[in-house]
């Protein structure tokens, strides 16, 4: 298959991104149905790009579990429809008042929602993915850079054709869309800090690692996922083993499973041989020296408290205060999601306010850190960083803001020195929600 | 002056940094109450120090305006004092609620406001604002690294000796303030992205564009202020000029002082000589061609319109059409401060939809794009940048939020395949505004 260079076009996409973010939203629903019903009319070509990366991706020996994740079945393909459905259901993200406020008589600032505008997405194999990052830019008003995983590139480039030939029927056409196809294009995007807004990578830490530290791009996303559960003292014990089975082993592979387990050294022995029986032959457990003398485990070695194992392993190490926890937390984890079972409320307040993650989390699993199961709608990724978005990130982190400033003829001279003008700085509602 | 290396306590700052942001509102704000207190108590050997810089300043041969901006006097003391009472009466910027929604029963997501950790700030020889930073810092629990212009170190290093001793009588000591007294440390400082989690530079664009192109730290702030202002065919002419002399005179060194001002042609034989009239001898016209054709004036160069002159020089560019101007905005603003002056609803519309910058005004002047005037209280500084905080950030561009789950022992597999449970995401009211 030949991979050529889309670079040139990236250029372009800055002036595609000022006239998007300035389109209606009439238009941009109409455009999210065109692309819906074009994914139907295509399903065909569709189907047959998909059946060929499935089929080279099985020869080639891939896992199944990815080779699961490439397949774009019609289920997925109903699931994607129905995906941009409600996102067109949506009201406009873009025009929203976030603050409203009199400066002084008949001079009014009002920050209203806009889009960032150039986003460059590099994403896993996963068809499904392209369609939602689409729909979530466009209803957004950013124009996009997809680069997703190569195994899945007929069928990424069969998905952005039918986009394409949808949208030229749009107000909007398709020039808002760049398929990067080539490896070598995405190194080149990482330079070009003056034509891109935001980078989203996803993928393994290594990756993702590696587009932080190659970019002066601003970068949405996480590395590690370093998850910890810390079973205090008073801790009801069935909650503990429900909430750290869950943890664990209801999809270790995810982020967001735990991977080191803090345990009070009052309940230890306790909890530790349940929790050995509770895991049985499933997980393998390394344990601190207190851990070891309670049940067979693999002994502790350094490094094992910074690693994400994203397997059916786990480490478990006996502490003797909450606040060795959360130091414990505080030195080895990547601040993704931590979580503490209690029934202590003095524990709870204290794990909340000093635990410094994303998401801190009491009696209940680390799991539930995902932009669905949080109600955010599509989530865009999960970011670790504390700068713009923090945690599962929504459409909300595809907006950036901009103040209007509406007067009659105001200038600052009459503010200044013996100027005979004060600010009256009055809030003012911003209850009908959007500039008109 | 001995020039001692800080770096070594930049690592310990993120655990400072910690414990800060669990730090209660009455114990910052006794901090503060202790560090205005000590100012006076310290105001002596603070004078002498200043008198110091300034004098060295000055037989160097600095320039009268920066030589005056270094002077900390009384009155900026006393200034400086009343902003921390203003400060210390704000509400908890910590622990705002800003989402709270029910994800099932007994399941509870709250998004919190928290700071955002440890805070690199590059400032200009202004003894005054490392005042004002550090204030705004620690009433927001961040921890702080300072590096002020040389030319006020002696100054810089009395405020902060003096902080340092009244913070000793204070709860959260003084291990989050870190002054950086050397150039080499800030060149390594830009290298500690993963002990830094912010820098916000100012100063001149040459210096804040190499910080930004040197680091992986996030960088709040602007490099260029190119700011525009178009004067419409249906402007007011006694308004244009008006807004025109304050936007370009005022304060001409400024970021948000205006460098071209485009006229539409229906209006250019109208305004452009009265324009001329008005700026008198103050200020140099680089005039395009059909300006040229109105009035005496330096022709257009090639690069005037990129140009930020900060000075009592300005381009006058006359354009067919707002679309015109809007482009010419596009391709050679800094999306940093642009306004119109229009009588027409049309016209105004289009220019606050399509004018991608921070800061976008209608029938005002640009110098009006400032945290102060905005009513944001203190300004930490303006940005142009999308991700983050845009245009001028006051105390809000130093928090970051993170994500509550309090729950009942929820574990993620009994919401999945068979599991019996769904989610009910429930949005609810925020109006307490704080979490218990």
């Amino acid at each position: 298959m030949e991979r050529v260079s889309h670079i040139a076009e990236i250029a372009g996409l800055k002036e595609e991104a000022r006239r998007l973010g300035f389109s209606s939203v009439e238009e941009r629903n109409e455009a999210l149905s065109l692309i819906a019903h074009g994914l139907e009319r295509d399903w065909e070509s569709i189907k047959a790009a998909n059946d060929e990366d499935v089929a080279e991706a099985t020869d080639a020996g891939v896992a199944a579990a990815l080779v699961k994740r490439l397949v774009y079945s019609e289920t997925k393909q109903r699931e994607a429809q129905n995906g941009i459905a409600d996102v067109m259901a949506l009201g406009d993200p873009i025009g929203r008042v976030r603050q409203k406020r009199e400066l002084d008589e008949g001079l009014i600032l009002t920050q209203v929602t806009v889009p960032i505008g150039v986003i460059g997405m590099i994403f896993e194999a996963r068809p499904d993915a392209l369609v939602q990052i689409v729909t979530l830019c466009l209803k957004s008003g950013n124009a996009i850079i997809l680069k997703g995983g190569s195994e899945a590139r007929r069928t990424n480039a069969a998905l952005v054709a039918s986009m394409r030939k949808s949208l030229e029927k749009s107000r909007l056409a398709s020039g808002w869309i760049v398929l990067l196809e080539s490896r070598s294009d995405v190194s080149e995007m990482l330079t070009m800090e003056d034509s891109i807004d935001l980078l989203i990578p996803r993928g393994s830490k290594e990756f993702v690692s590696y587009i932080m530290s190659h970019t002066a791009i601003p970068v949405l996303g996480h590395a590690d996922g370093i998850c910890h559960l810390y079973i205090d003292e008073r801790a009801d014990l069935s909650m503990a083993l429900a909430v750290a089975y869950d943890a664990k082993t209801q999809y270790p592979a995810a982020c967001n499973a735990v991977e080191t387990i803090l345990v009070h050294q009052q309940i230890a022995a306790a909890f530790i041989p349940a929790l050995k029986q509770r895991f049985g032959q499933d997980v393998v457990i390394h344990g601190d020296e207190r851990c070891a003398a309670l049940i067979d485990c693999i002994p502790y070695q350094d490094g094992d408290y910074d690693t994400e194992y994203l397997d059916m392993a786990v480490n478990i190490r006996v502490v003797d205060s909450i606040d060795e926890a959360i130091a414990h937390i505080a030195r080895h984890g990547s601040s993704h999601t931590d979580a503490i079972v209690t029934g202590d409320e003095a524990a709870k307040r204290t794990f909340l306010a000093q635990v410094d993650s994303a998401d801190v989390f009491v009696n209940c699993s680390t799991r539930f850190a995902d932009g669905y199961r949080f109600g955010l709608g599509a989530e865009v990724g999960i970011s670790t960083q504390k700068i713009h978005a923090r945690g599962p990130v929504g459409m909300e982190g595809l907006l950036s803001t901009k103040y209007l400033l509406e007067g009659s003829g105001q200038i600052v001279a009459d503010y200044t020195g013996d100027g005979e003008r004060t600010f009256t700085h009055i809030e003012l509602s911003t209850e009908e929600g959007r500039h008109a």
